[in-house]
């Protein structure tokens, strides 16, 4: 019998970086006792992004982030939107270089992530924030 | 009591740039009297793309085209298919950069985007072009 | 009457490139008899990509790869996360600039590709690998 469920996740981030917030998620599916189907993950913002990633080595979230800092400079004079600060529009650059939305299928209960992915929020600002993201879930 | 539909969304360019199309999107779901789901969009092109992003100073699209502007550039030499123009090639590189699915959750009849957040179409051909973009809806 | 399906695809690489993969999804849902509904992929690693690119003149997709080499250089000194190899983090900044997820509606059994769209496998390391790809449906 198929059935739906939503919920939103509020995450606190304390500045520019990798967040994994793969437990919340997993939490949330054990929580419903949800088996088989599809769970679908928004974040509803612009200046920050959702990425699945490698979970094991920390160098990869700090190589991902100097890759993407000299990439997108925070200050780059090619920008006009700067009133909110110079790191606002790299974080819309870098948002639109990345997803803001996900899908992963779940079986028997288990998101269907790789050995070494884990759900990351990544924020693009660097003064800390709330981030919300929407889950949605339909299934057995 | 669970439904799908489906829906072709046609949208015309005007050559290079960001077009807020979450009205139409809006406009469908309102027709079709959905409540809670997941709508699904696939754009059908490989020279634009579908994007999440701030709907609130159009300085932001502005600086997102200047930035991708700079890193793909026109008529750069790297590129060997160059039969169809100097954006072409280009076009297929900021596809690949960006994304040409969404998934957004619908709860109570609403998209659940952010408060900023509006559903753009990024033509990267100068050339006006037509497209389409699929719609799907499953959920109550 | 909905109902959903799920499956694991192997897909063997010979190192770094784009390998179309649309007739292995299309046996699935041919075989399946899936009539309405959604596709949805999930690649189960942090070091390739799932992406919809053009199909047509295979120079696209060497046109890609120059590209993100330029843009991504093996072996850029920049990275501390270098005991996997010169093209691992490389595989991981790529993977974060494209995508893991795709999602495509079905209509009469067929996916909503464009014209010239296939589904590709982007192998971003350079030795032979075997990726899988997650896959789930629900619909008709």
């Amino acid at each position: 019998m198929l059935r739906q469920a939503s919920h939103d996740l509020t995450l606190a981030t304390r500045g520019r970086g990798l967040y994994d917030f793969t437990d919340e998620v997993v939490a949330w599916v054990t929580k419903g006792k949800f088996q088989h189907g599809l769970v679908t993950l928004h974040l509803r913002h612009t200046s920050a992004s959702l990425l699945i990633q490698e979970n094991a080595d920390p160098d990869v979230r700090v190589d991902l982030e100097s890759f993407f800092k000299r990439l997108v400079p925070d200050g780059d004079p090619i920008f006009v939107h700067t009133c909110e600060g110079e790191d606002d529009m790299p974080a819309h650059v870098r948002t639109a270089l990345t997803a803001v939305n996900l899908s992963l299928p779940l079986r028997n209960g288990r998101l269907a992530l790789g050995t070494w992915q884990g759900i990351y929020l990544w924020e693009h600002r660097h003064s800390p924030h709330t981030r919300q993201v929407a889950l949605h879930y339909i299934g057995e």
